[in-house]
């Protein structure tokens, strides 16, 4: 293992984001606030960074040093990103700063806050500003550097890259990430002048655009985006949620006029039909909360974005829903958004091709002499990979369990619990009963928002970078 | 499809299923009681039987042919054990004695029952008899006849046995069965012995032996085995709830003497760490509930071994217990017993396998060229027994949540939702909440005792054969 290389990576990333500081030190500012928070953020993760940044180190760089890379990069950012939040004295302990920060980071949108309103500005602006940058992975962010160090590049986004299937655009990796932060760019740019046509401030509109494209959640309203009871702003978000949570590979066929390619996607088309089947059904079930079906329909779609772009705003409370309607909510933030896209869950591909799997097992039975293949957009699935893909869904529910145990020790119900560790795992933000829209997370203990910050980067990184650094076998030399 | 062979098979079964009845009928004469519900389910199923039985039919069968005919011959028997319920008078619908019946044959132990007490001594006899049949399988006790018809009875089996890895005892199946009887039987007939020794008069000893042998867990008393308050009675069925749900064939190879052998298994290793270990941490975990370590620990093991055999009797409410243990509770009921016992679950095996199959998949990453493969019992397990397997497993976990989303139709709670799909998948019979060890499901809406009648068969025979049952290409001309 080469631990100063990954060490050297990690500072120069800590670097960056004292760059990425400076935003909500100028807003601060802007608004007459302390700047203290963010002077003394910048001057410890400047420090931290240019130490590590400069350490010797081989460039000797394999895949297991960059997976281990990968996931303490994470953590390491979601530590730093706290200290704002920790130095602003709205935050009881550090460790709730870290929750509010990893959150941010990994884009689920959950919060130990009970008034959001209070916080200045400046926090809150940074707040959603970590969703924001979180949304395209500071890591791939991270590829503009990396390659002049000599590495290459392909290691780090192995590990980060969302989904089975996502598609290089173009041969060369800095190349994809530029046309990607392009896409991501303006179409964050495009939502903020919507909500703004809307008639929201502008700094409120900025606020929600950065956590609708990170498919986070946060808001700087208690009552999320309900607290502007506006249908135009309900269907600008709507769309919006549901246009980050598509394979951003999608977008690149539309630009380079590949109309056919683009809508021939079978995650697409799935993705899709589970908006459509979901909004539809709950709708009819949650009538016997509306008054009308149009009601009952812009609530009900809001809702159905949200989680399934796992994003986490609130229009209405949907603990307060049918039991039947909560249920689908669970289903929704397992599948969760298309591979590729910034949104998190197991992934509508994988979804897919878990039951195509399933359904090729029944073939077998019922027709053993048939050979038959598992396909993706007509495209042959490589045994290793639909392999591959199988044990990461064994291993994302067995996760979910496993944090669920741990929370359970704080003797919430069973709902409150696995619900918890879901949307945690999946980066969604809200949960069920005490964790639902209009609840927060700040009852819980210090060991659970701990297991559920390292959920929150397990699950935005899919998993393995994180075992790969907590498994002795990484630390064997060999 | 050979749908007359298929009918013919079960009405084979049905007309066994008669002399079944005549066992209840004999206990019912014996105590008095009328023999009515009996009699009349007897001419019923006999009839069935009858017709069904000579219907002219080619020998012509394949895998397909085996999987449909699993399925409709539990289905089958589910329904006409419910005869008798429904003759008695005791239950208010014939959902209700489906419900019942099936428990019972598929061997969960779920009741609808609010006072058992109340019921003739007849019935009550029948309802754990019905766990007896079940437990072997009323399949694999038919394979003494489906042999006469010129079948080669492998394809029967194929979609009964339960795990991944039974092992063929001897070559031919028919002396299996015998063996596996006569290993079932004599374990039985101890049960009886020593629950008689520990002071059960012989009716309960008889009952409460047939349904630790299904791993089933009806008792006769509304209070389950703790009705009896004896500590020699506890840890008798403890013993004998775990010895049934050990893999039969390491019996096999103590019986012959290859003691290294049978103490090798991998998954024997597994289910026994799993009970100790869950047994002392939740021994630890209750003593906020019990007095003492002592009482803590008597409660404790059984209640463990009662979830992980799948058996489902109760001496305590685990309902009260932290949260924490109830956590475990739902992970032990994932688990399950062992393949090749005559417990539910997925089978320490699969769940084995996964773990193996995650920590490769970790050491692929750290260790690219190394080529690693997945053992059990020291030897390799093949790469598509591997995916029937993850498949299987993904299938699994569908199918608990959205058997849960139909039975949210009925409102309760997300953690009664899941659990009591949950606990028929698994065959367990408990679950959360209302549904706990002193609740019933008596309150379910009537698709949803259907749903989970369905779910506990889907459990039972592991899925597939009623995916197969269900599958349009099962039923096109090929």
């Amino acid at each position: 293992m080469n631990i100063k290389l990954v060490l050297k990576l990690v500072g120069r990333v800590l670097v960056m984001e004292t760059a990425a500081l400076t935003v909500p030190l100028a807003v601060a500012l802007l608004y007459r606030e302390s700047p203290a928070p963010f002077l003394l953020s910048i001057a410890i993760v400047a420090a931290v960074g240019l130490v590590l940044s400069t350490l010797p180190a081989k460039t000797q760089f394999f895949t297991r040093e960059g997976f281990v890379a990968v996931g303490l990069i994470w953590i390491f950012t979601g530590v730093v990103g706290a200290l704002p939040f920790l130095f602003s004295g709205y935050f009881a302990t550090p460790m709730d700063a870290i929750f509010e920060s990893c959150s941010g980071f990994t884009t689920t949108g959950s919060t130990i806050l009970t008034d959001i309103e209070a916080l200045p500005k400046g926090i809150l602006f940074w707040r959603a500003f970590t969703h924001w940058m979180g949304g395209m992975g500071v890591l791939v962010l991270a590829t503009a550097i990396v390659p002049k160090l000599g590495i290459r590049s392909h290691y780090l986004t192995q590990a980060e890259t969302p989904g089975p299937v996502f598609s290089k655009l173009v041969p060369k990796q800095s190349q994809t990430s530029k046309i990607l932060y392009t896409m991501y760019f303006a179409l964050t740019a495009l939502e903020v002048l919507c909500l703004k046509l809307a008639g929201m401030p502008l700094y409120d509109a900025l606020i929600h655009s950065f956590s609708t494209a990170g498919t986070g959640g946060f808001s700087n309203r208690n009552a999320s985006v309900g607290a502007y009871d506006s249908v135009a702003v309900d269907v600008i978000i709507t769309i919006f949620m549901l246009l980050f949570s598509i394979n951003f590979a999608v977008y690149f066929l539309i630009l380079t006029k590949k109309w056919r390619e683009a809508f021939q996607s079978d995650e697409l088309r799935f993705f899709l039909a589970i908006v459509a089947g979901a909004t539809a059904v709950l709708t009819l079930a949650n009538l016997s909360v509306y008054s009308s079906v149009g009601d009952s329909l812009r609530y009900t779609a809001f809702q159905v974005a949200s989680i399934i772009s796992t994003t986490g705003f609130g229009t209405a409370d949907f603990v307060l829903w049918p039991q039947f309607s909560q249920l689908i909510i669970v289903l929704i933030m397992f599948c969760g958004a298309c591979a590729g896209s910034t949104g998190g869950g197991m992934k509508c591909s994988r979804v897919l091709l878990l039951l195509r799997a399933i359904r090729r097992e029944v073939h077998r039975i019922t027709h053993p002499r048939c050979v038959e293949v598992v396909k993706l957009d007509g495209k042959l699935v490589n045994e290793a990979t639909l392999h591959s893909l199988l044990v990461f869904l064994g291993a994302y529910v067995s996760t979910v369990f496993f944090a669920a145990l741990v929370i359970s020790l704080d003797g919430f119900s069973f709902s409150v619990s696995f619900s918890a560790a879901l949307t945690c795992v999946s980066n969604v933000g809200p949960g069920l009963e005490a964790i639902g829209p209009s609840g927060n997370f700040a009852a819980f203990s210090g060991l659970s928002k701990g297991v559920m910050s390292l959920c929150m980067i397990v699950g935005r990184l899919e998993i393995f970078p994180i075992l790969v650094l907590f498994s002795p076998s990484t630390w064997r030399k060999s």
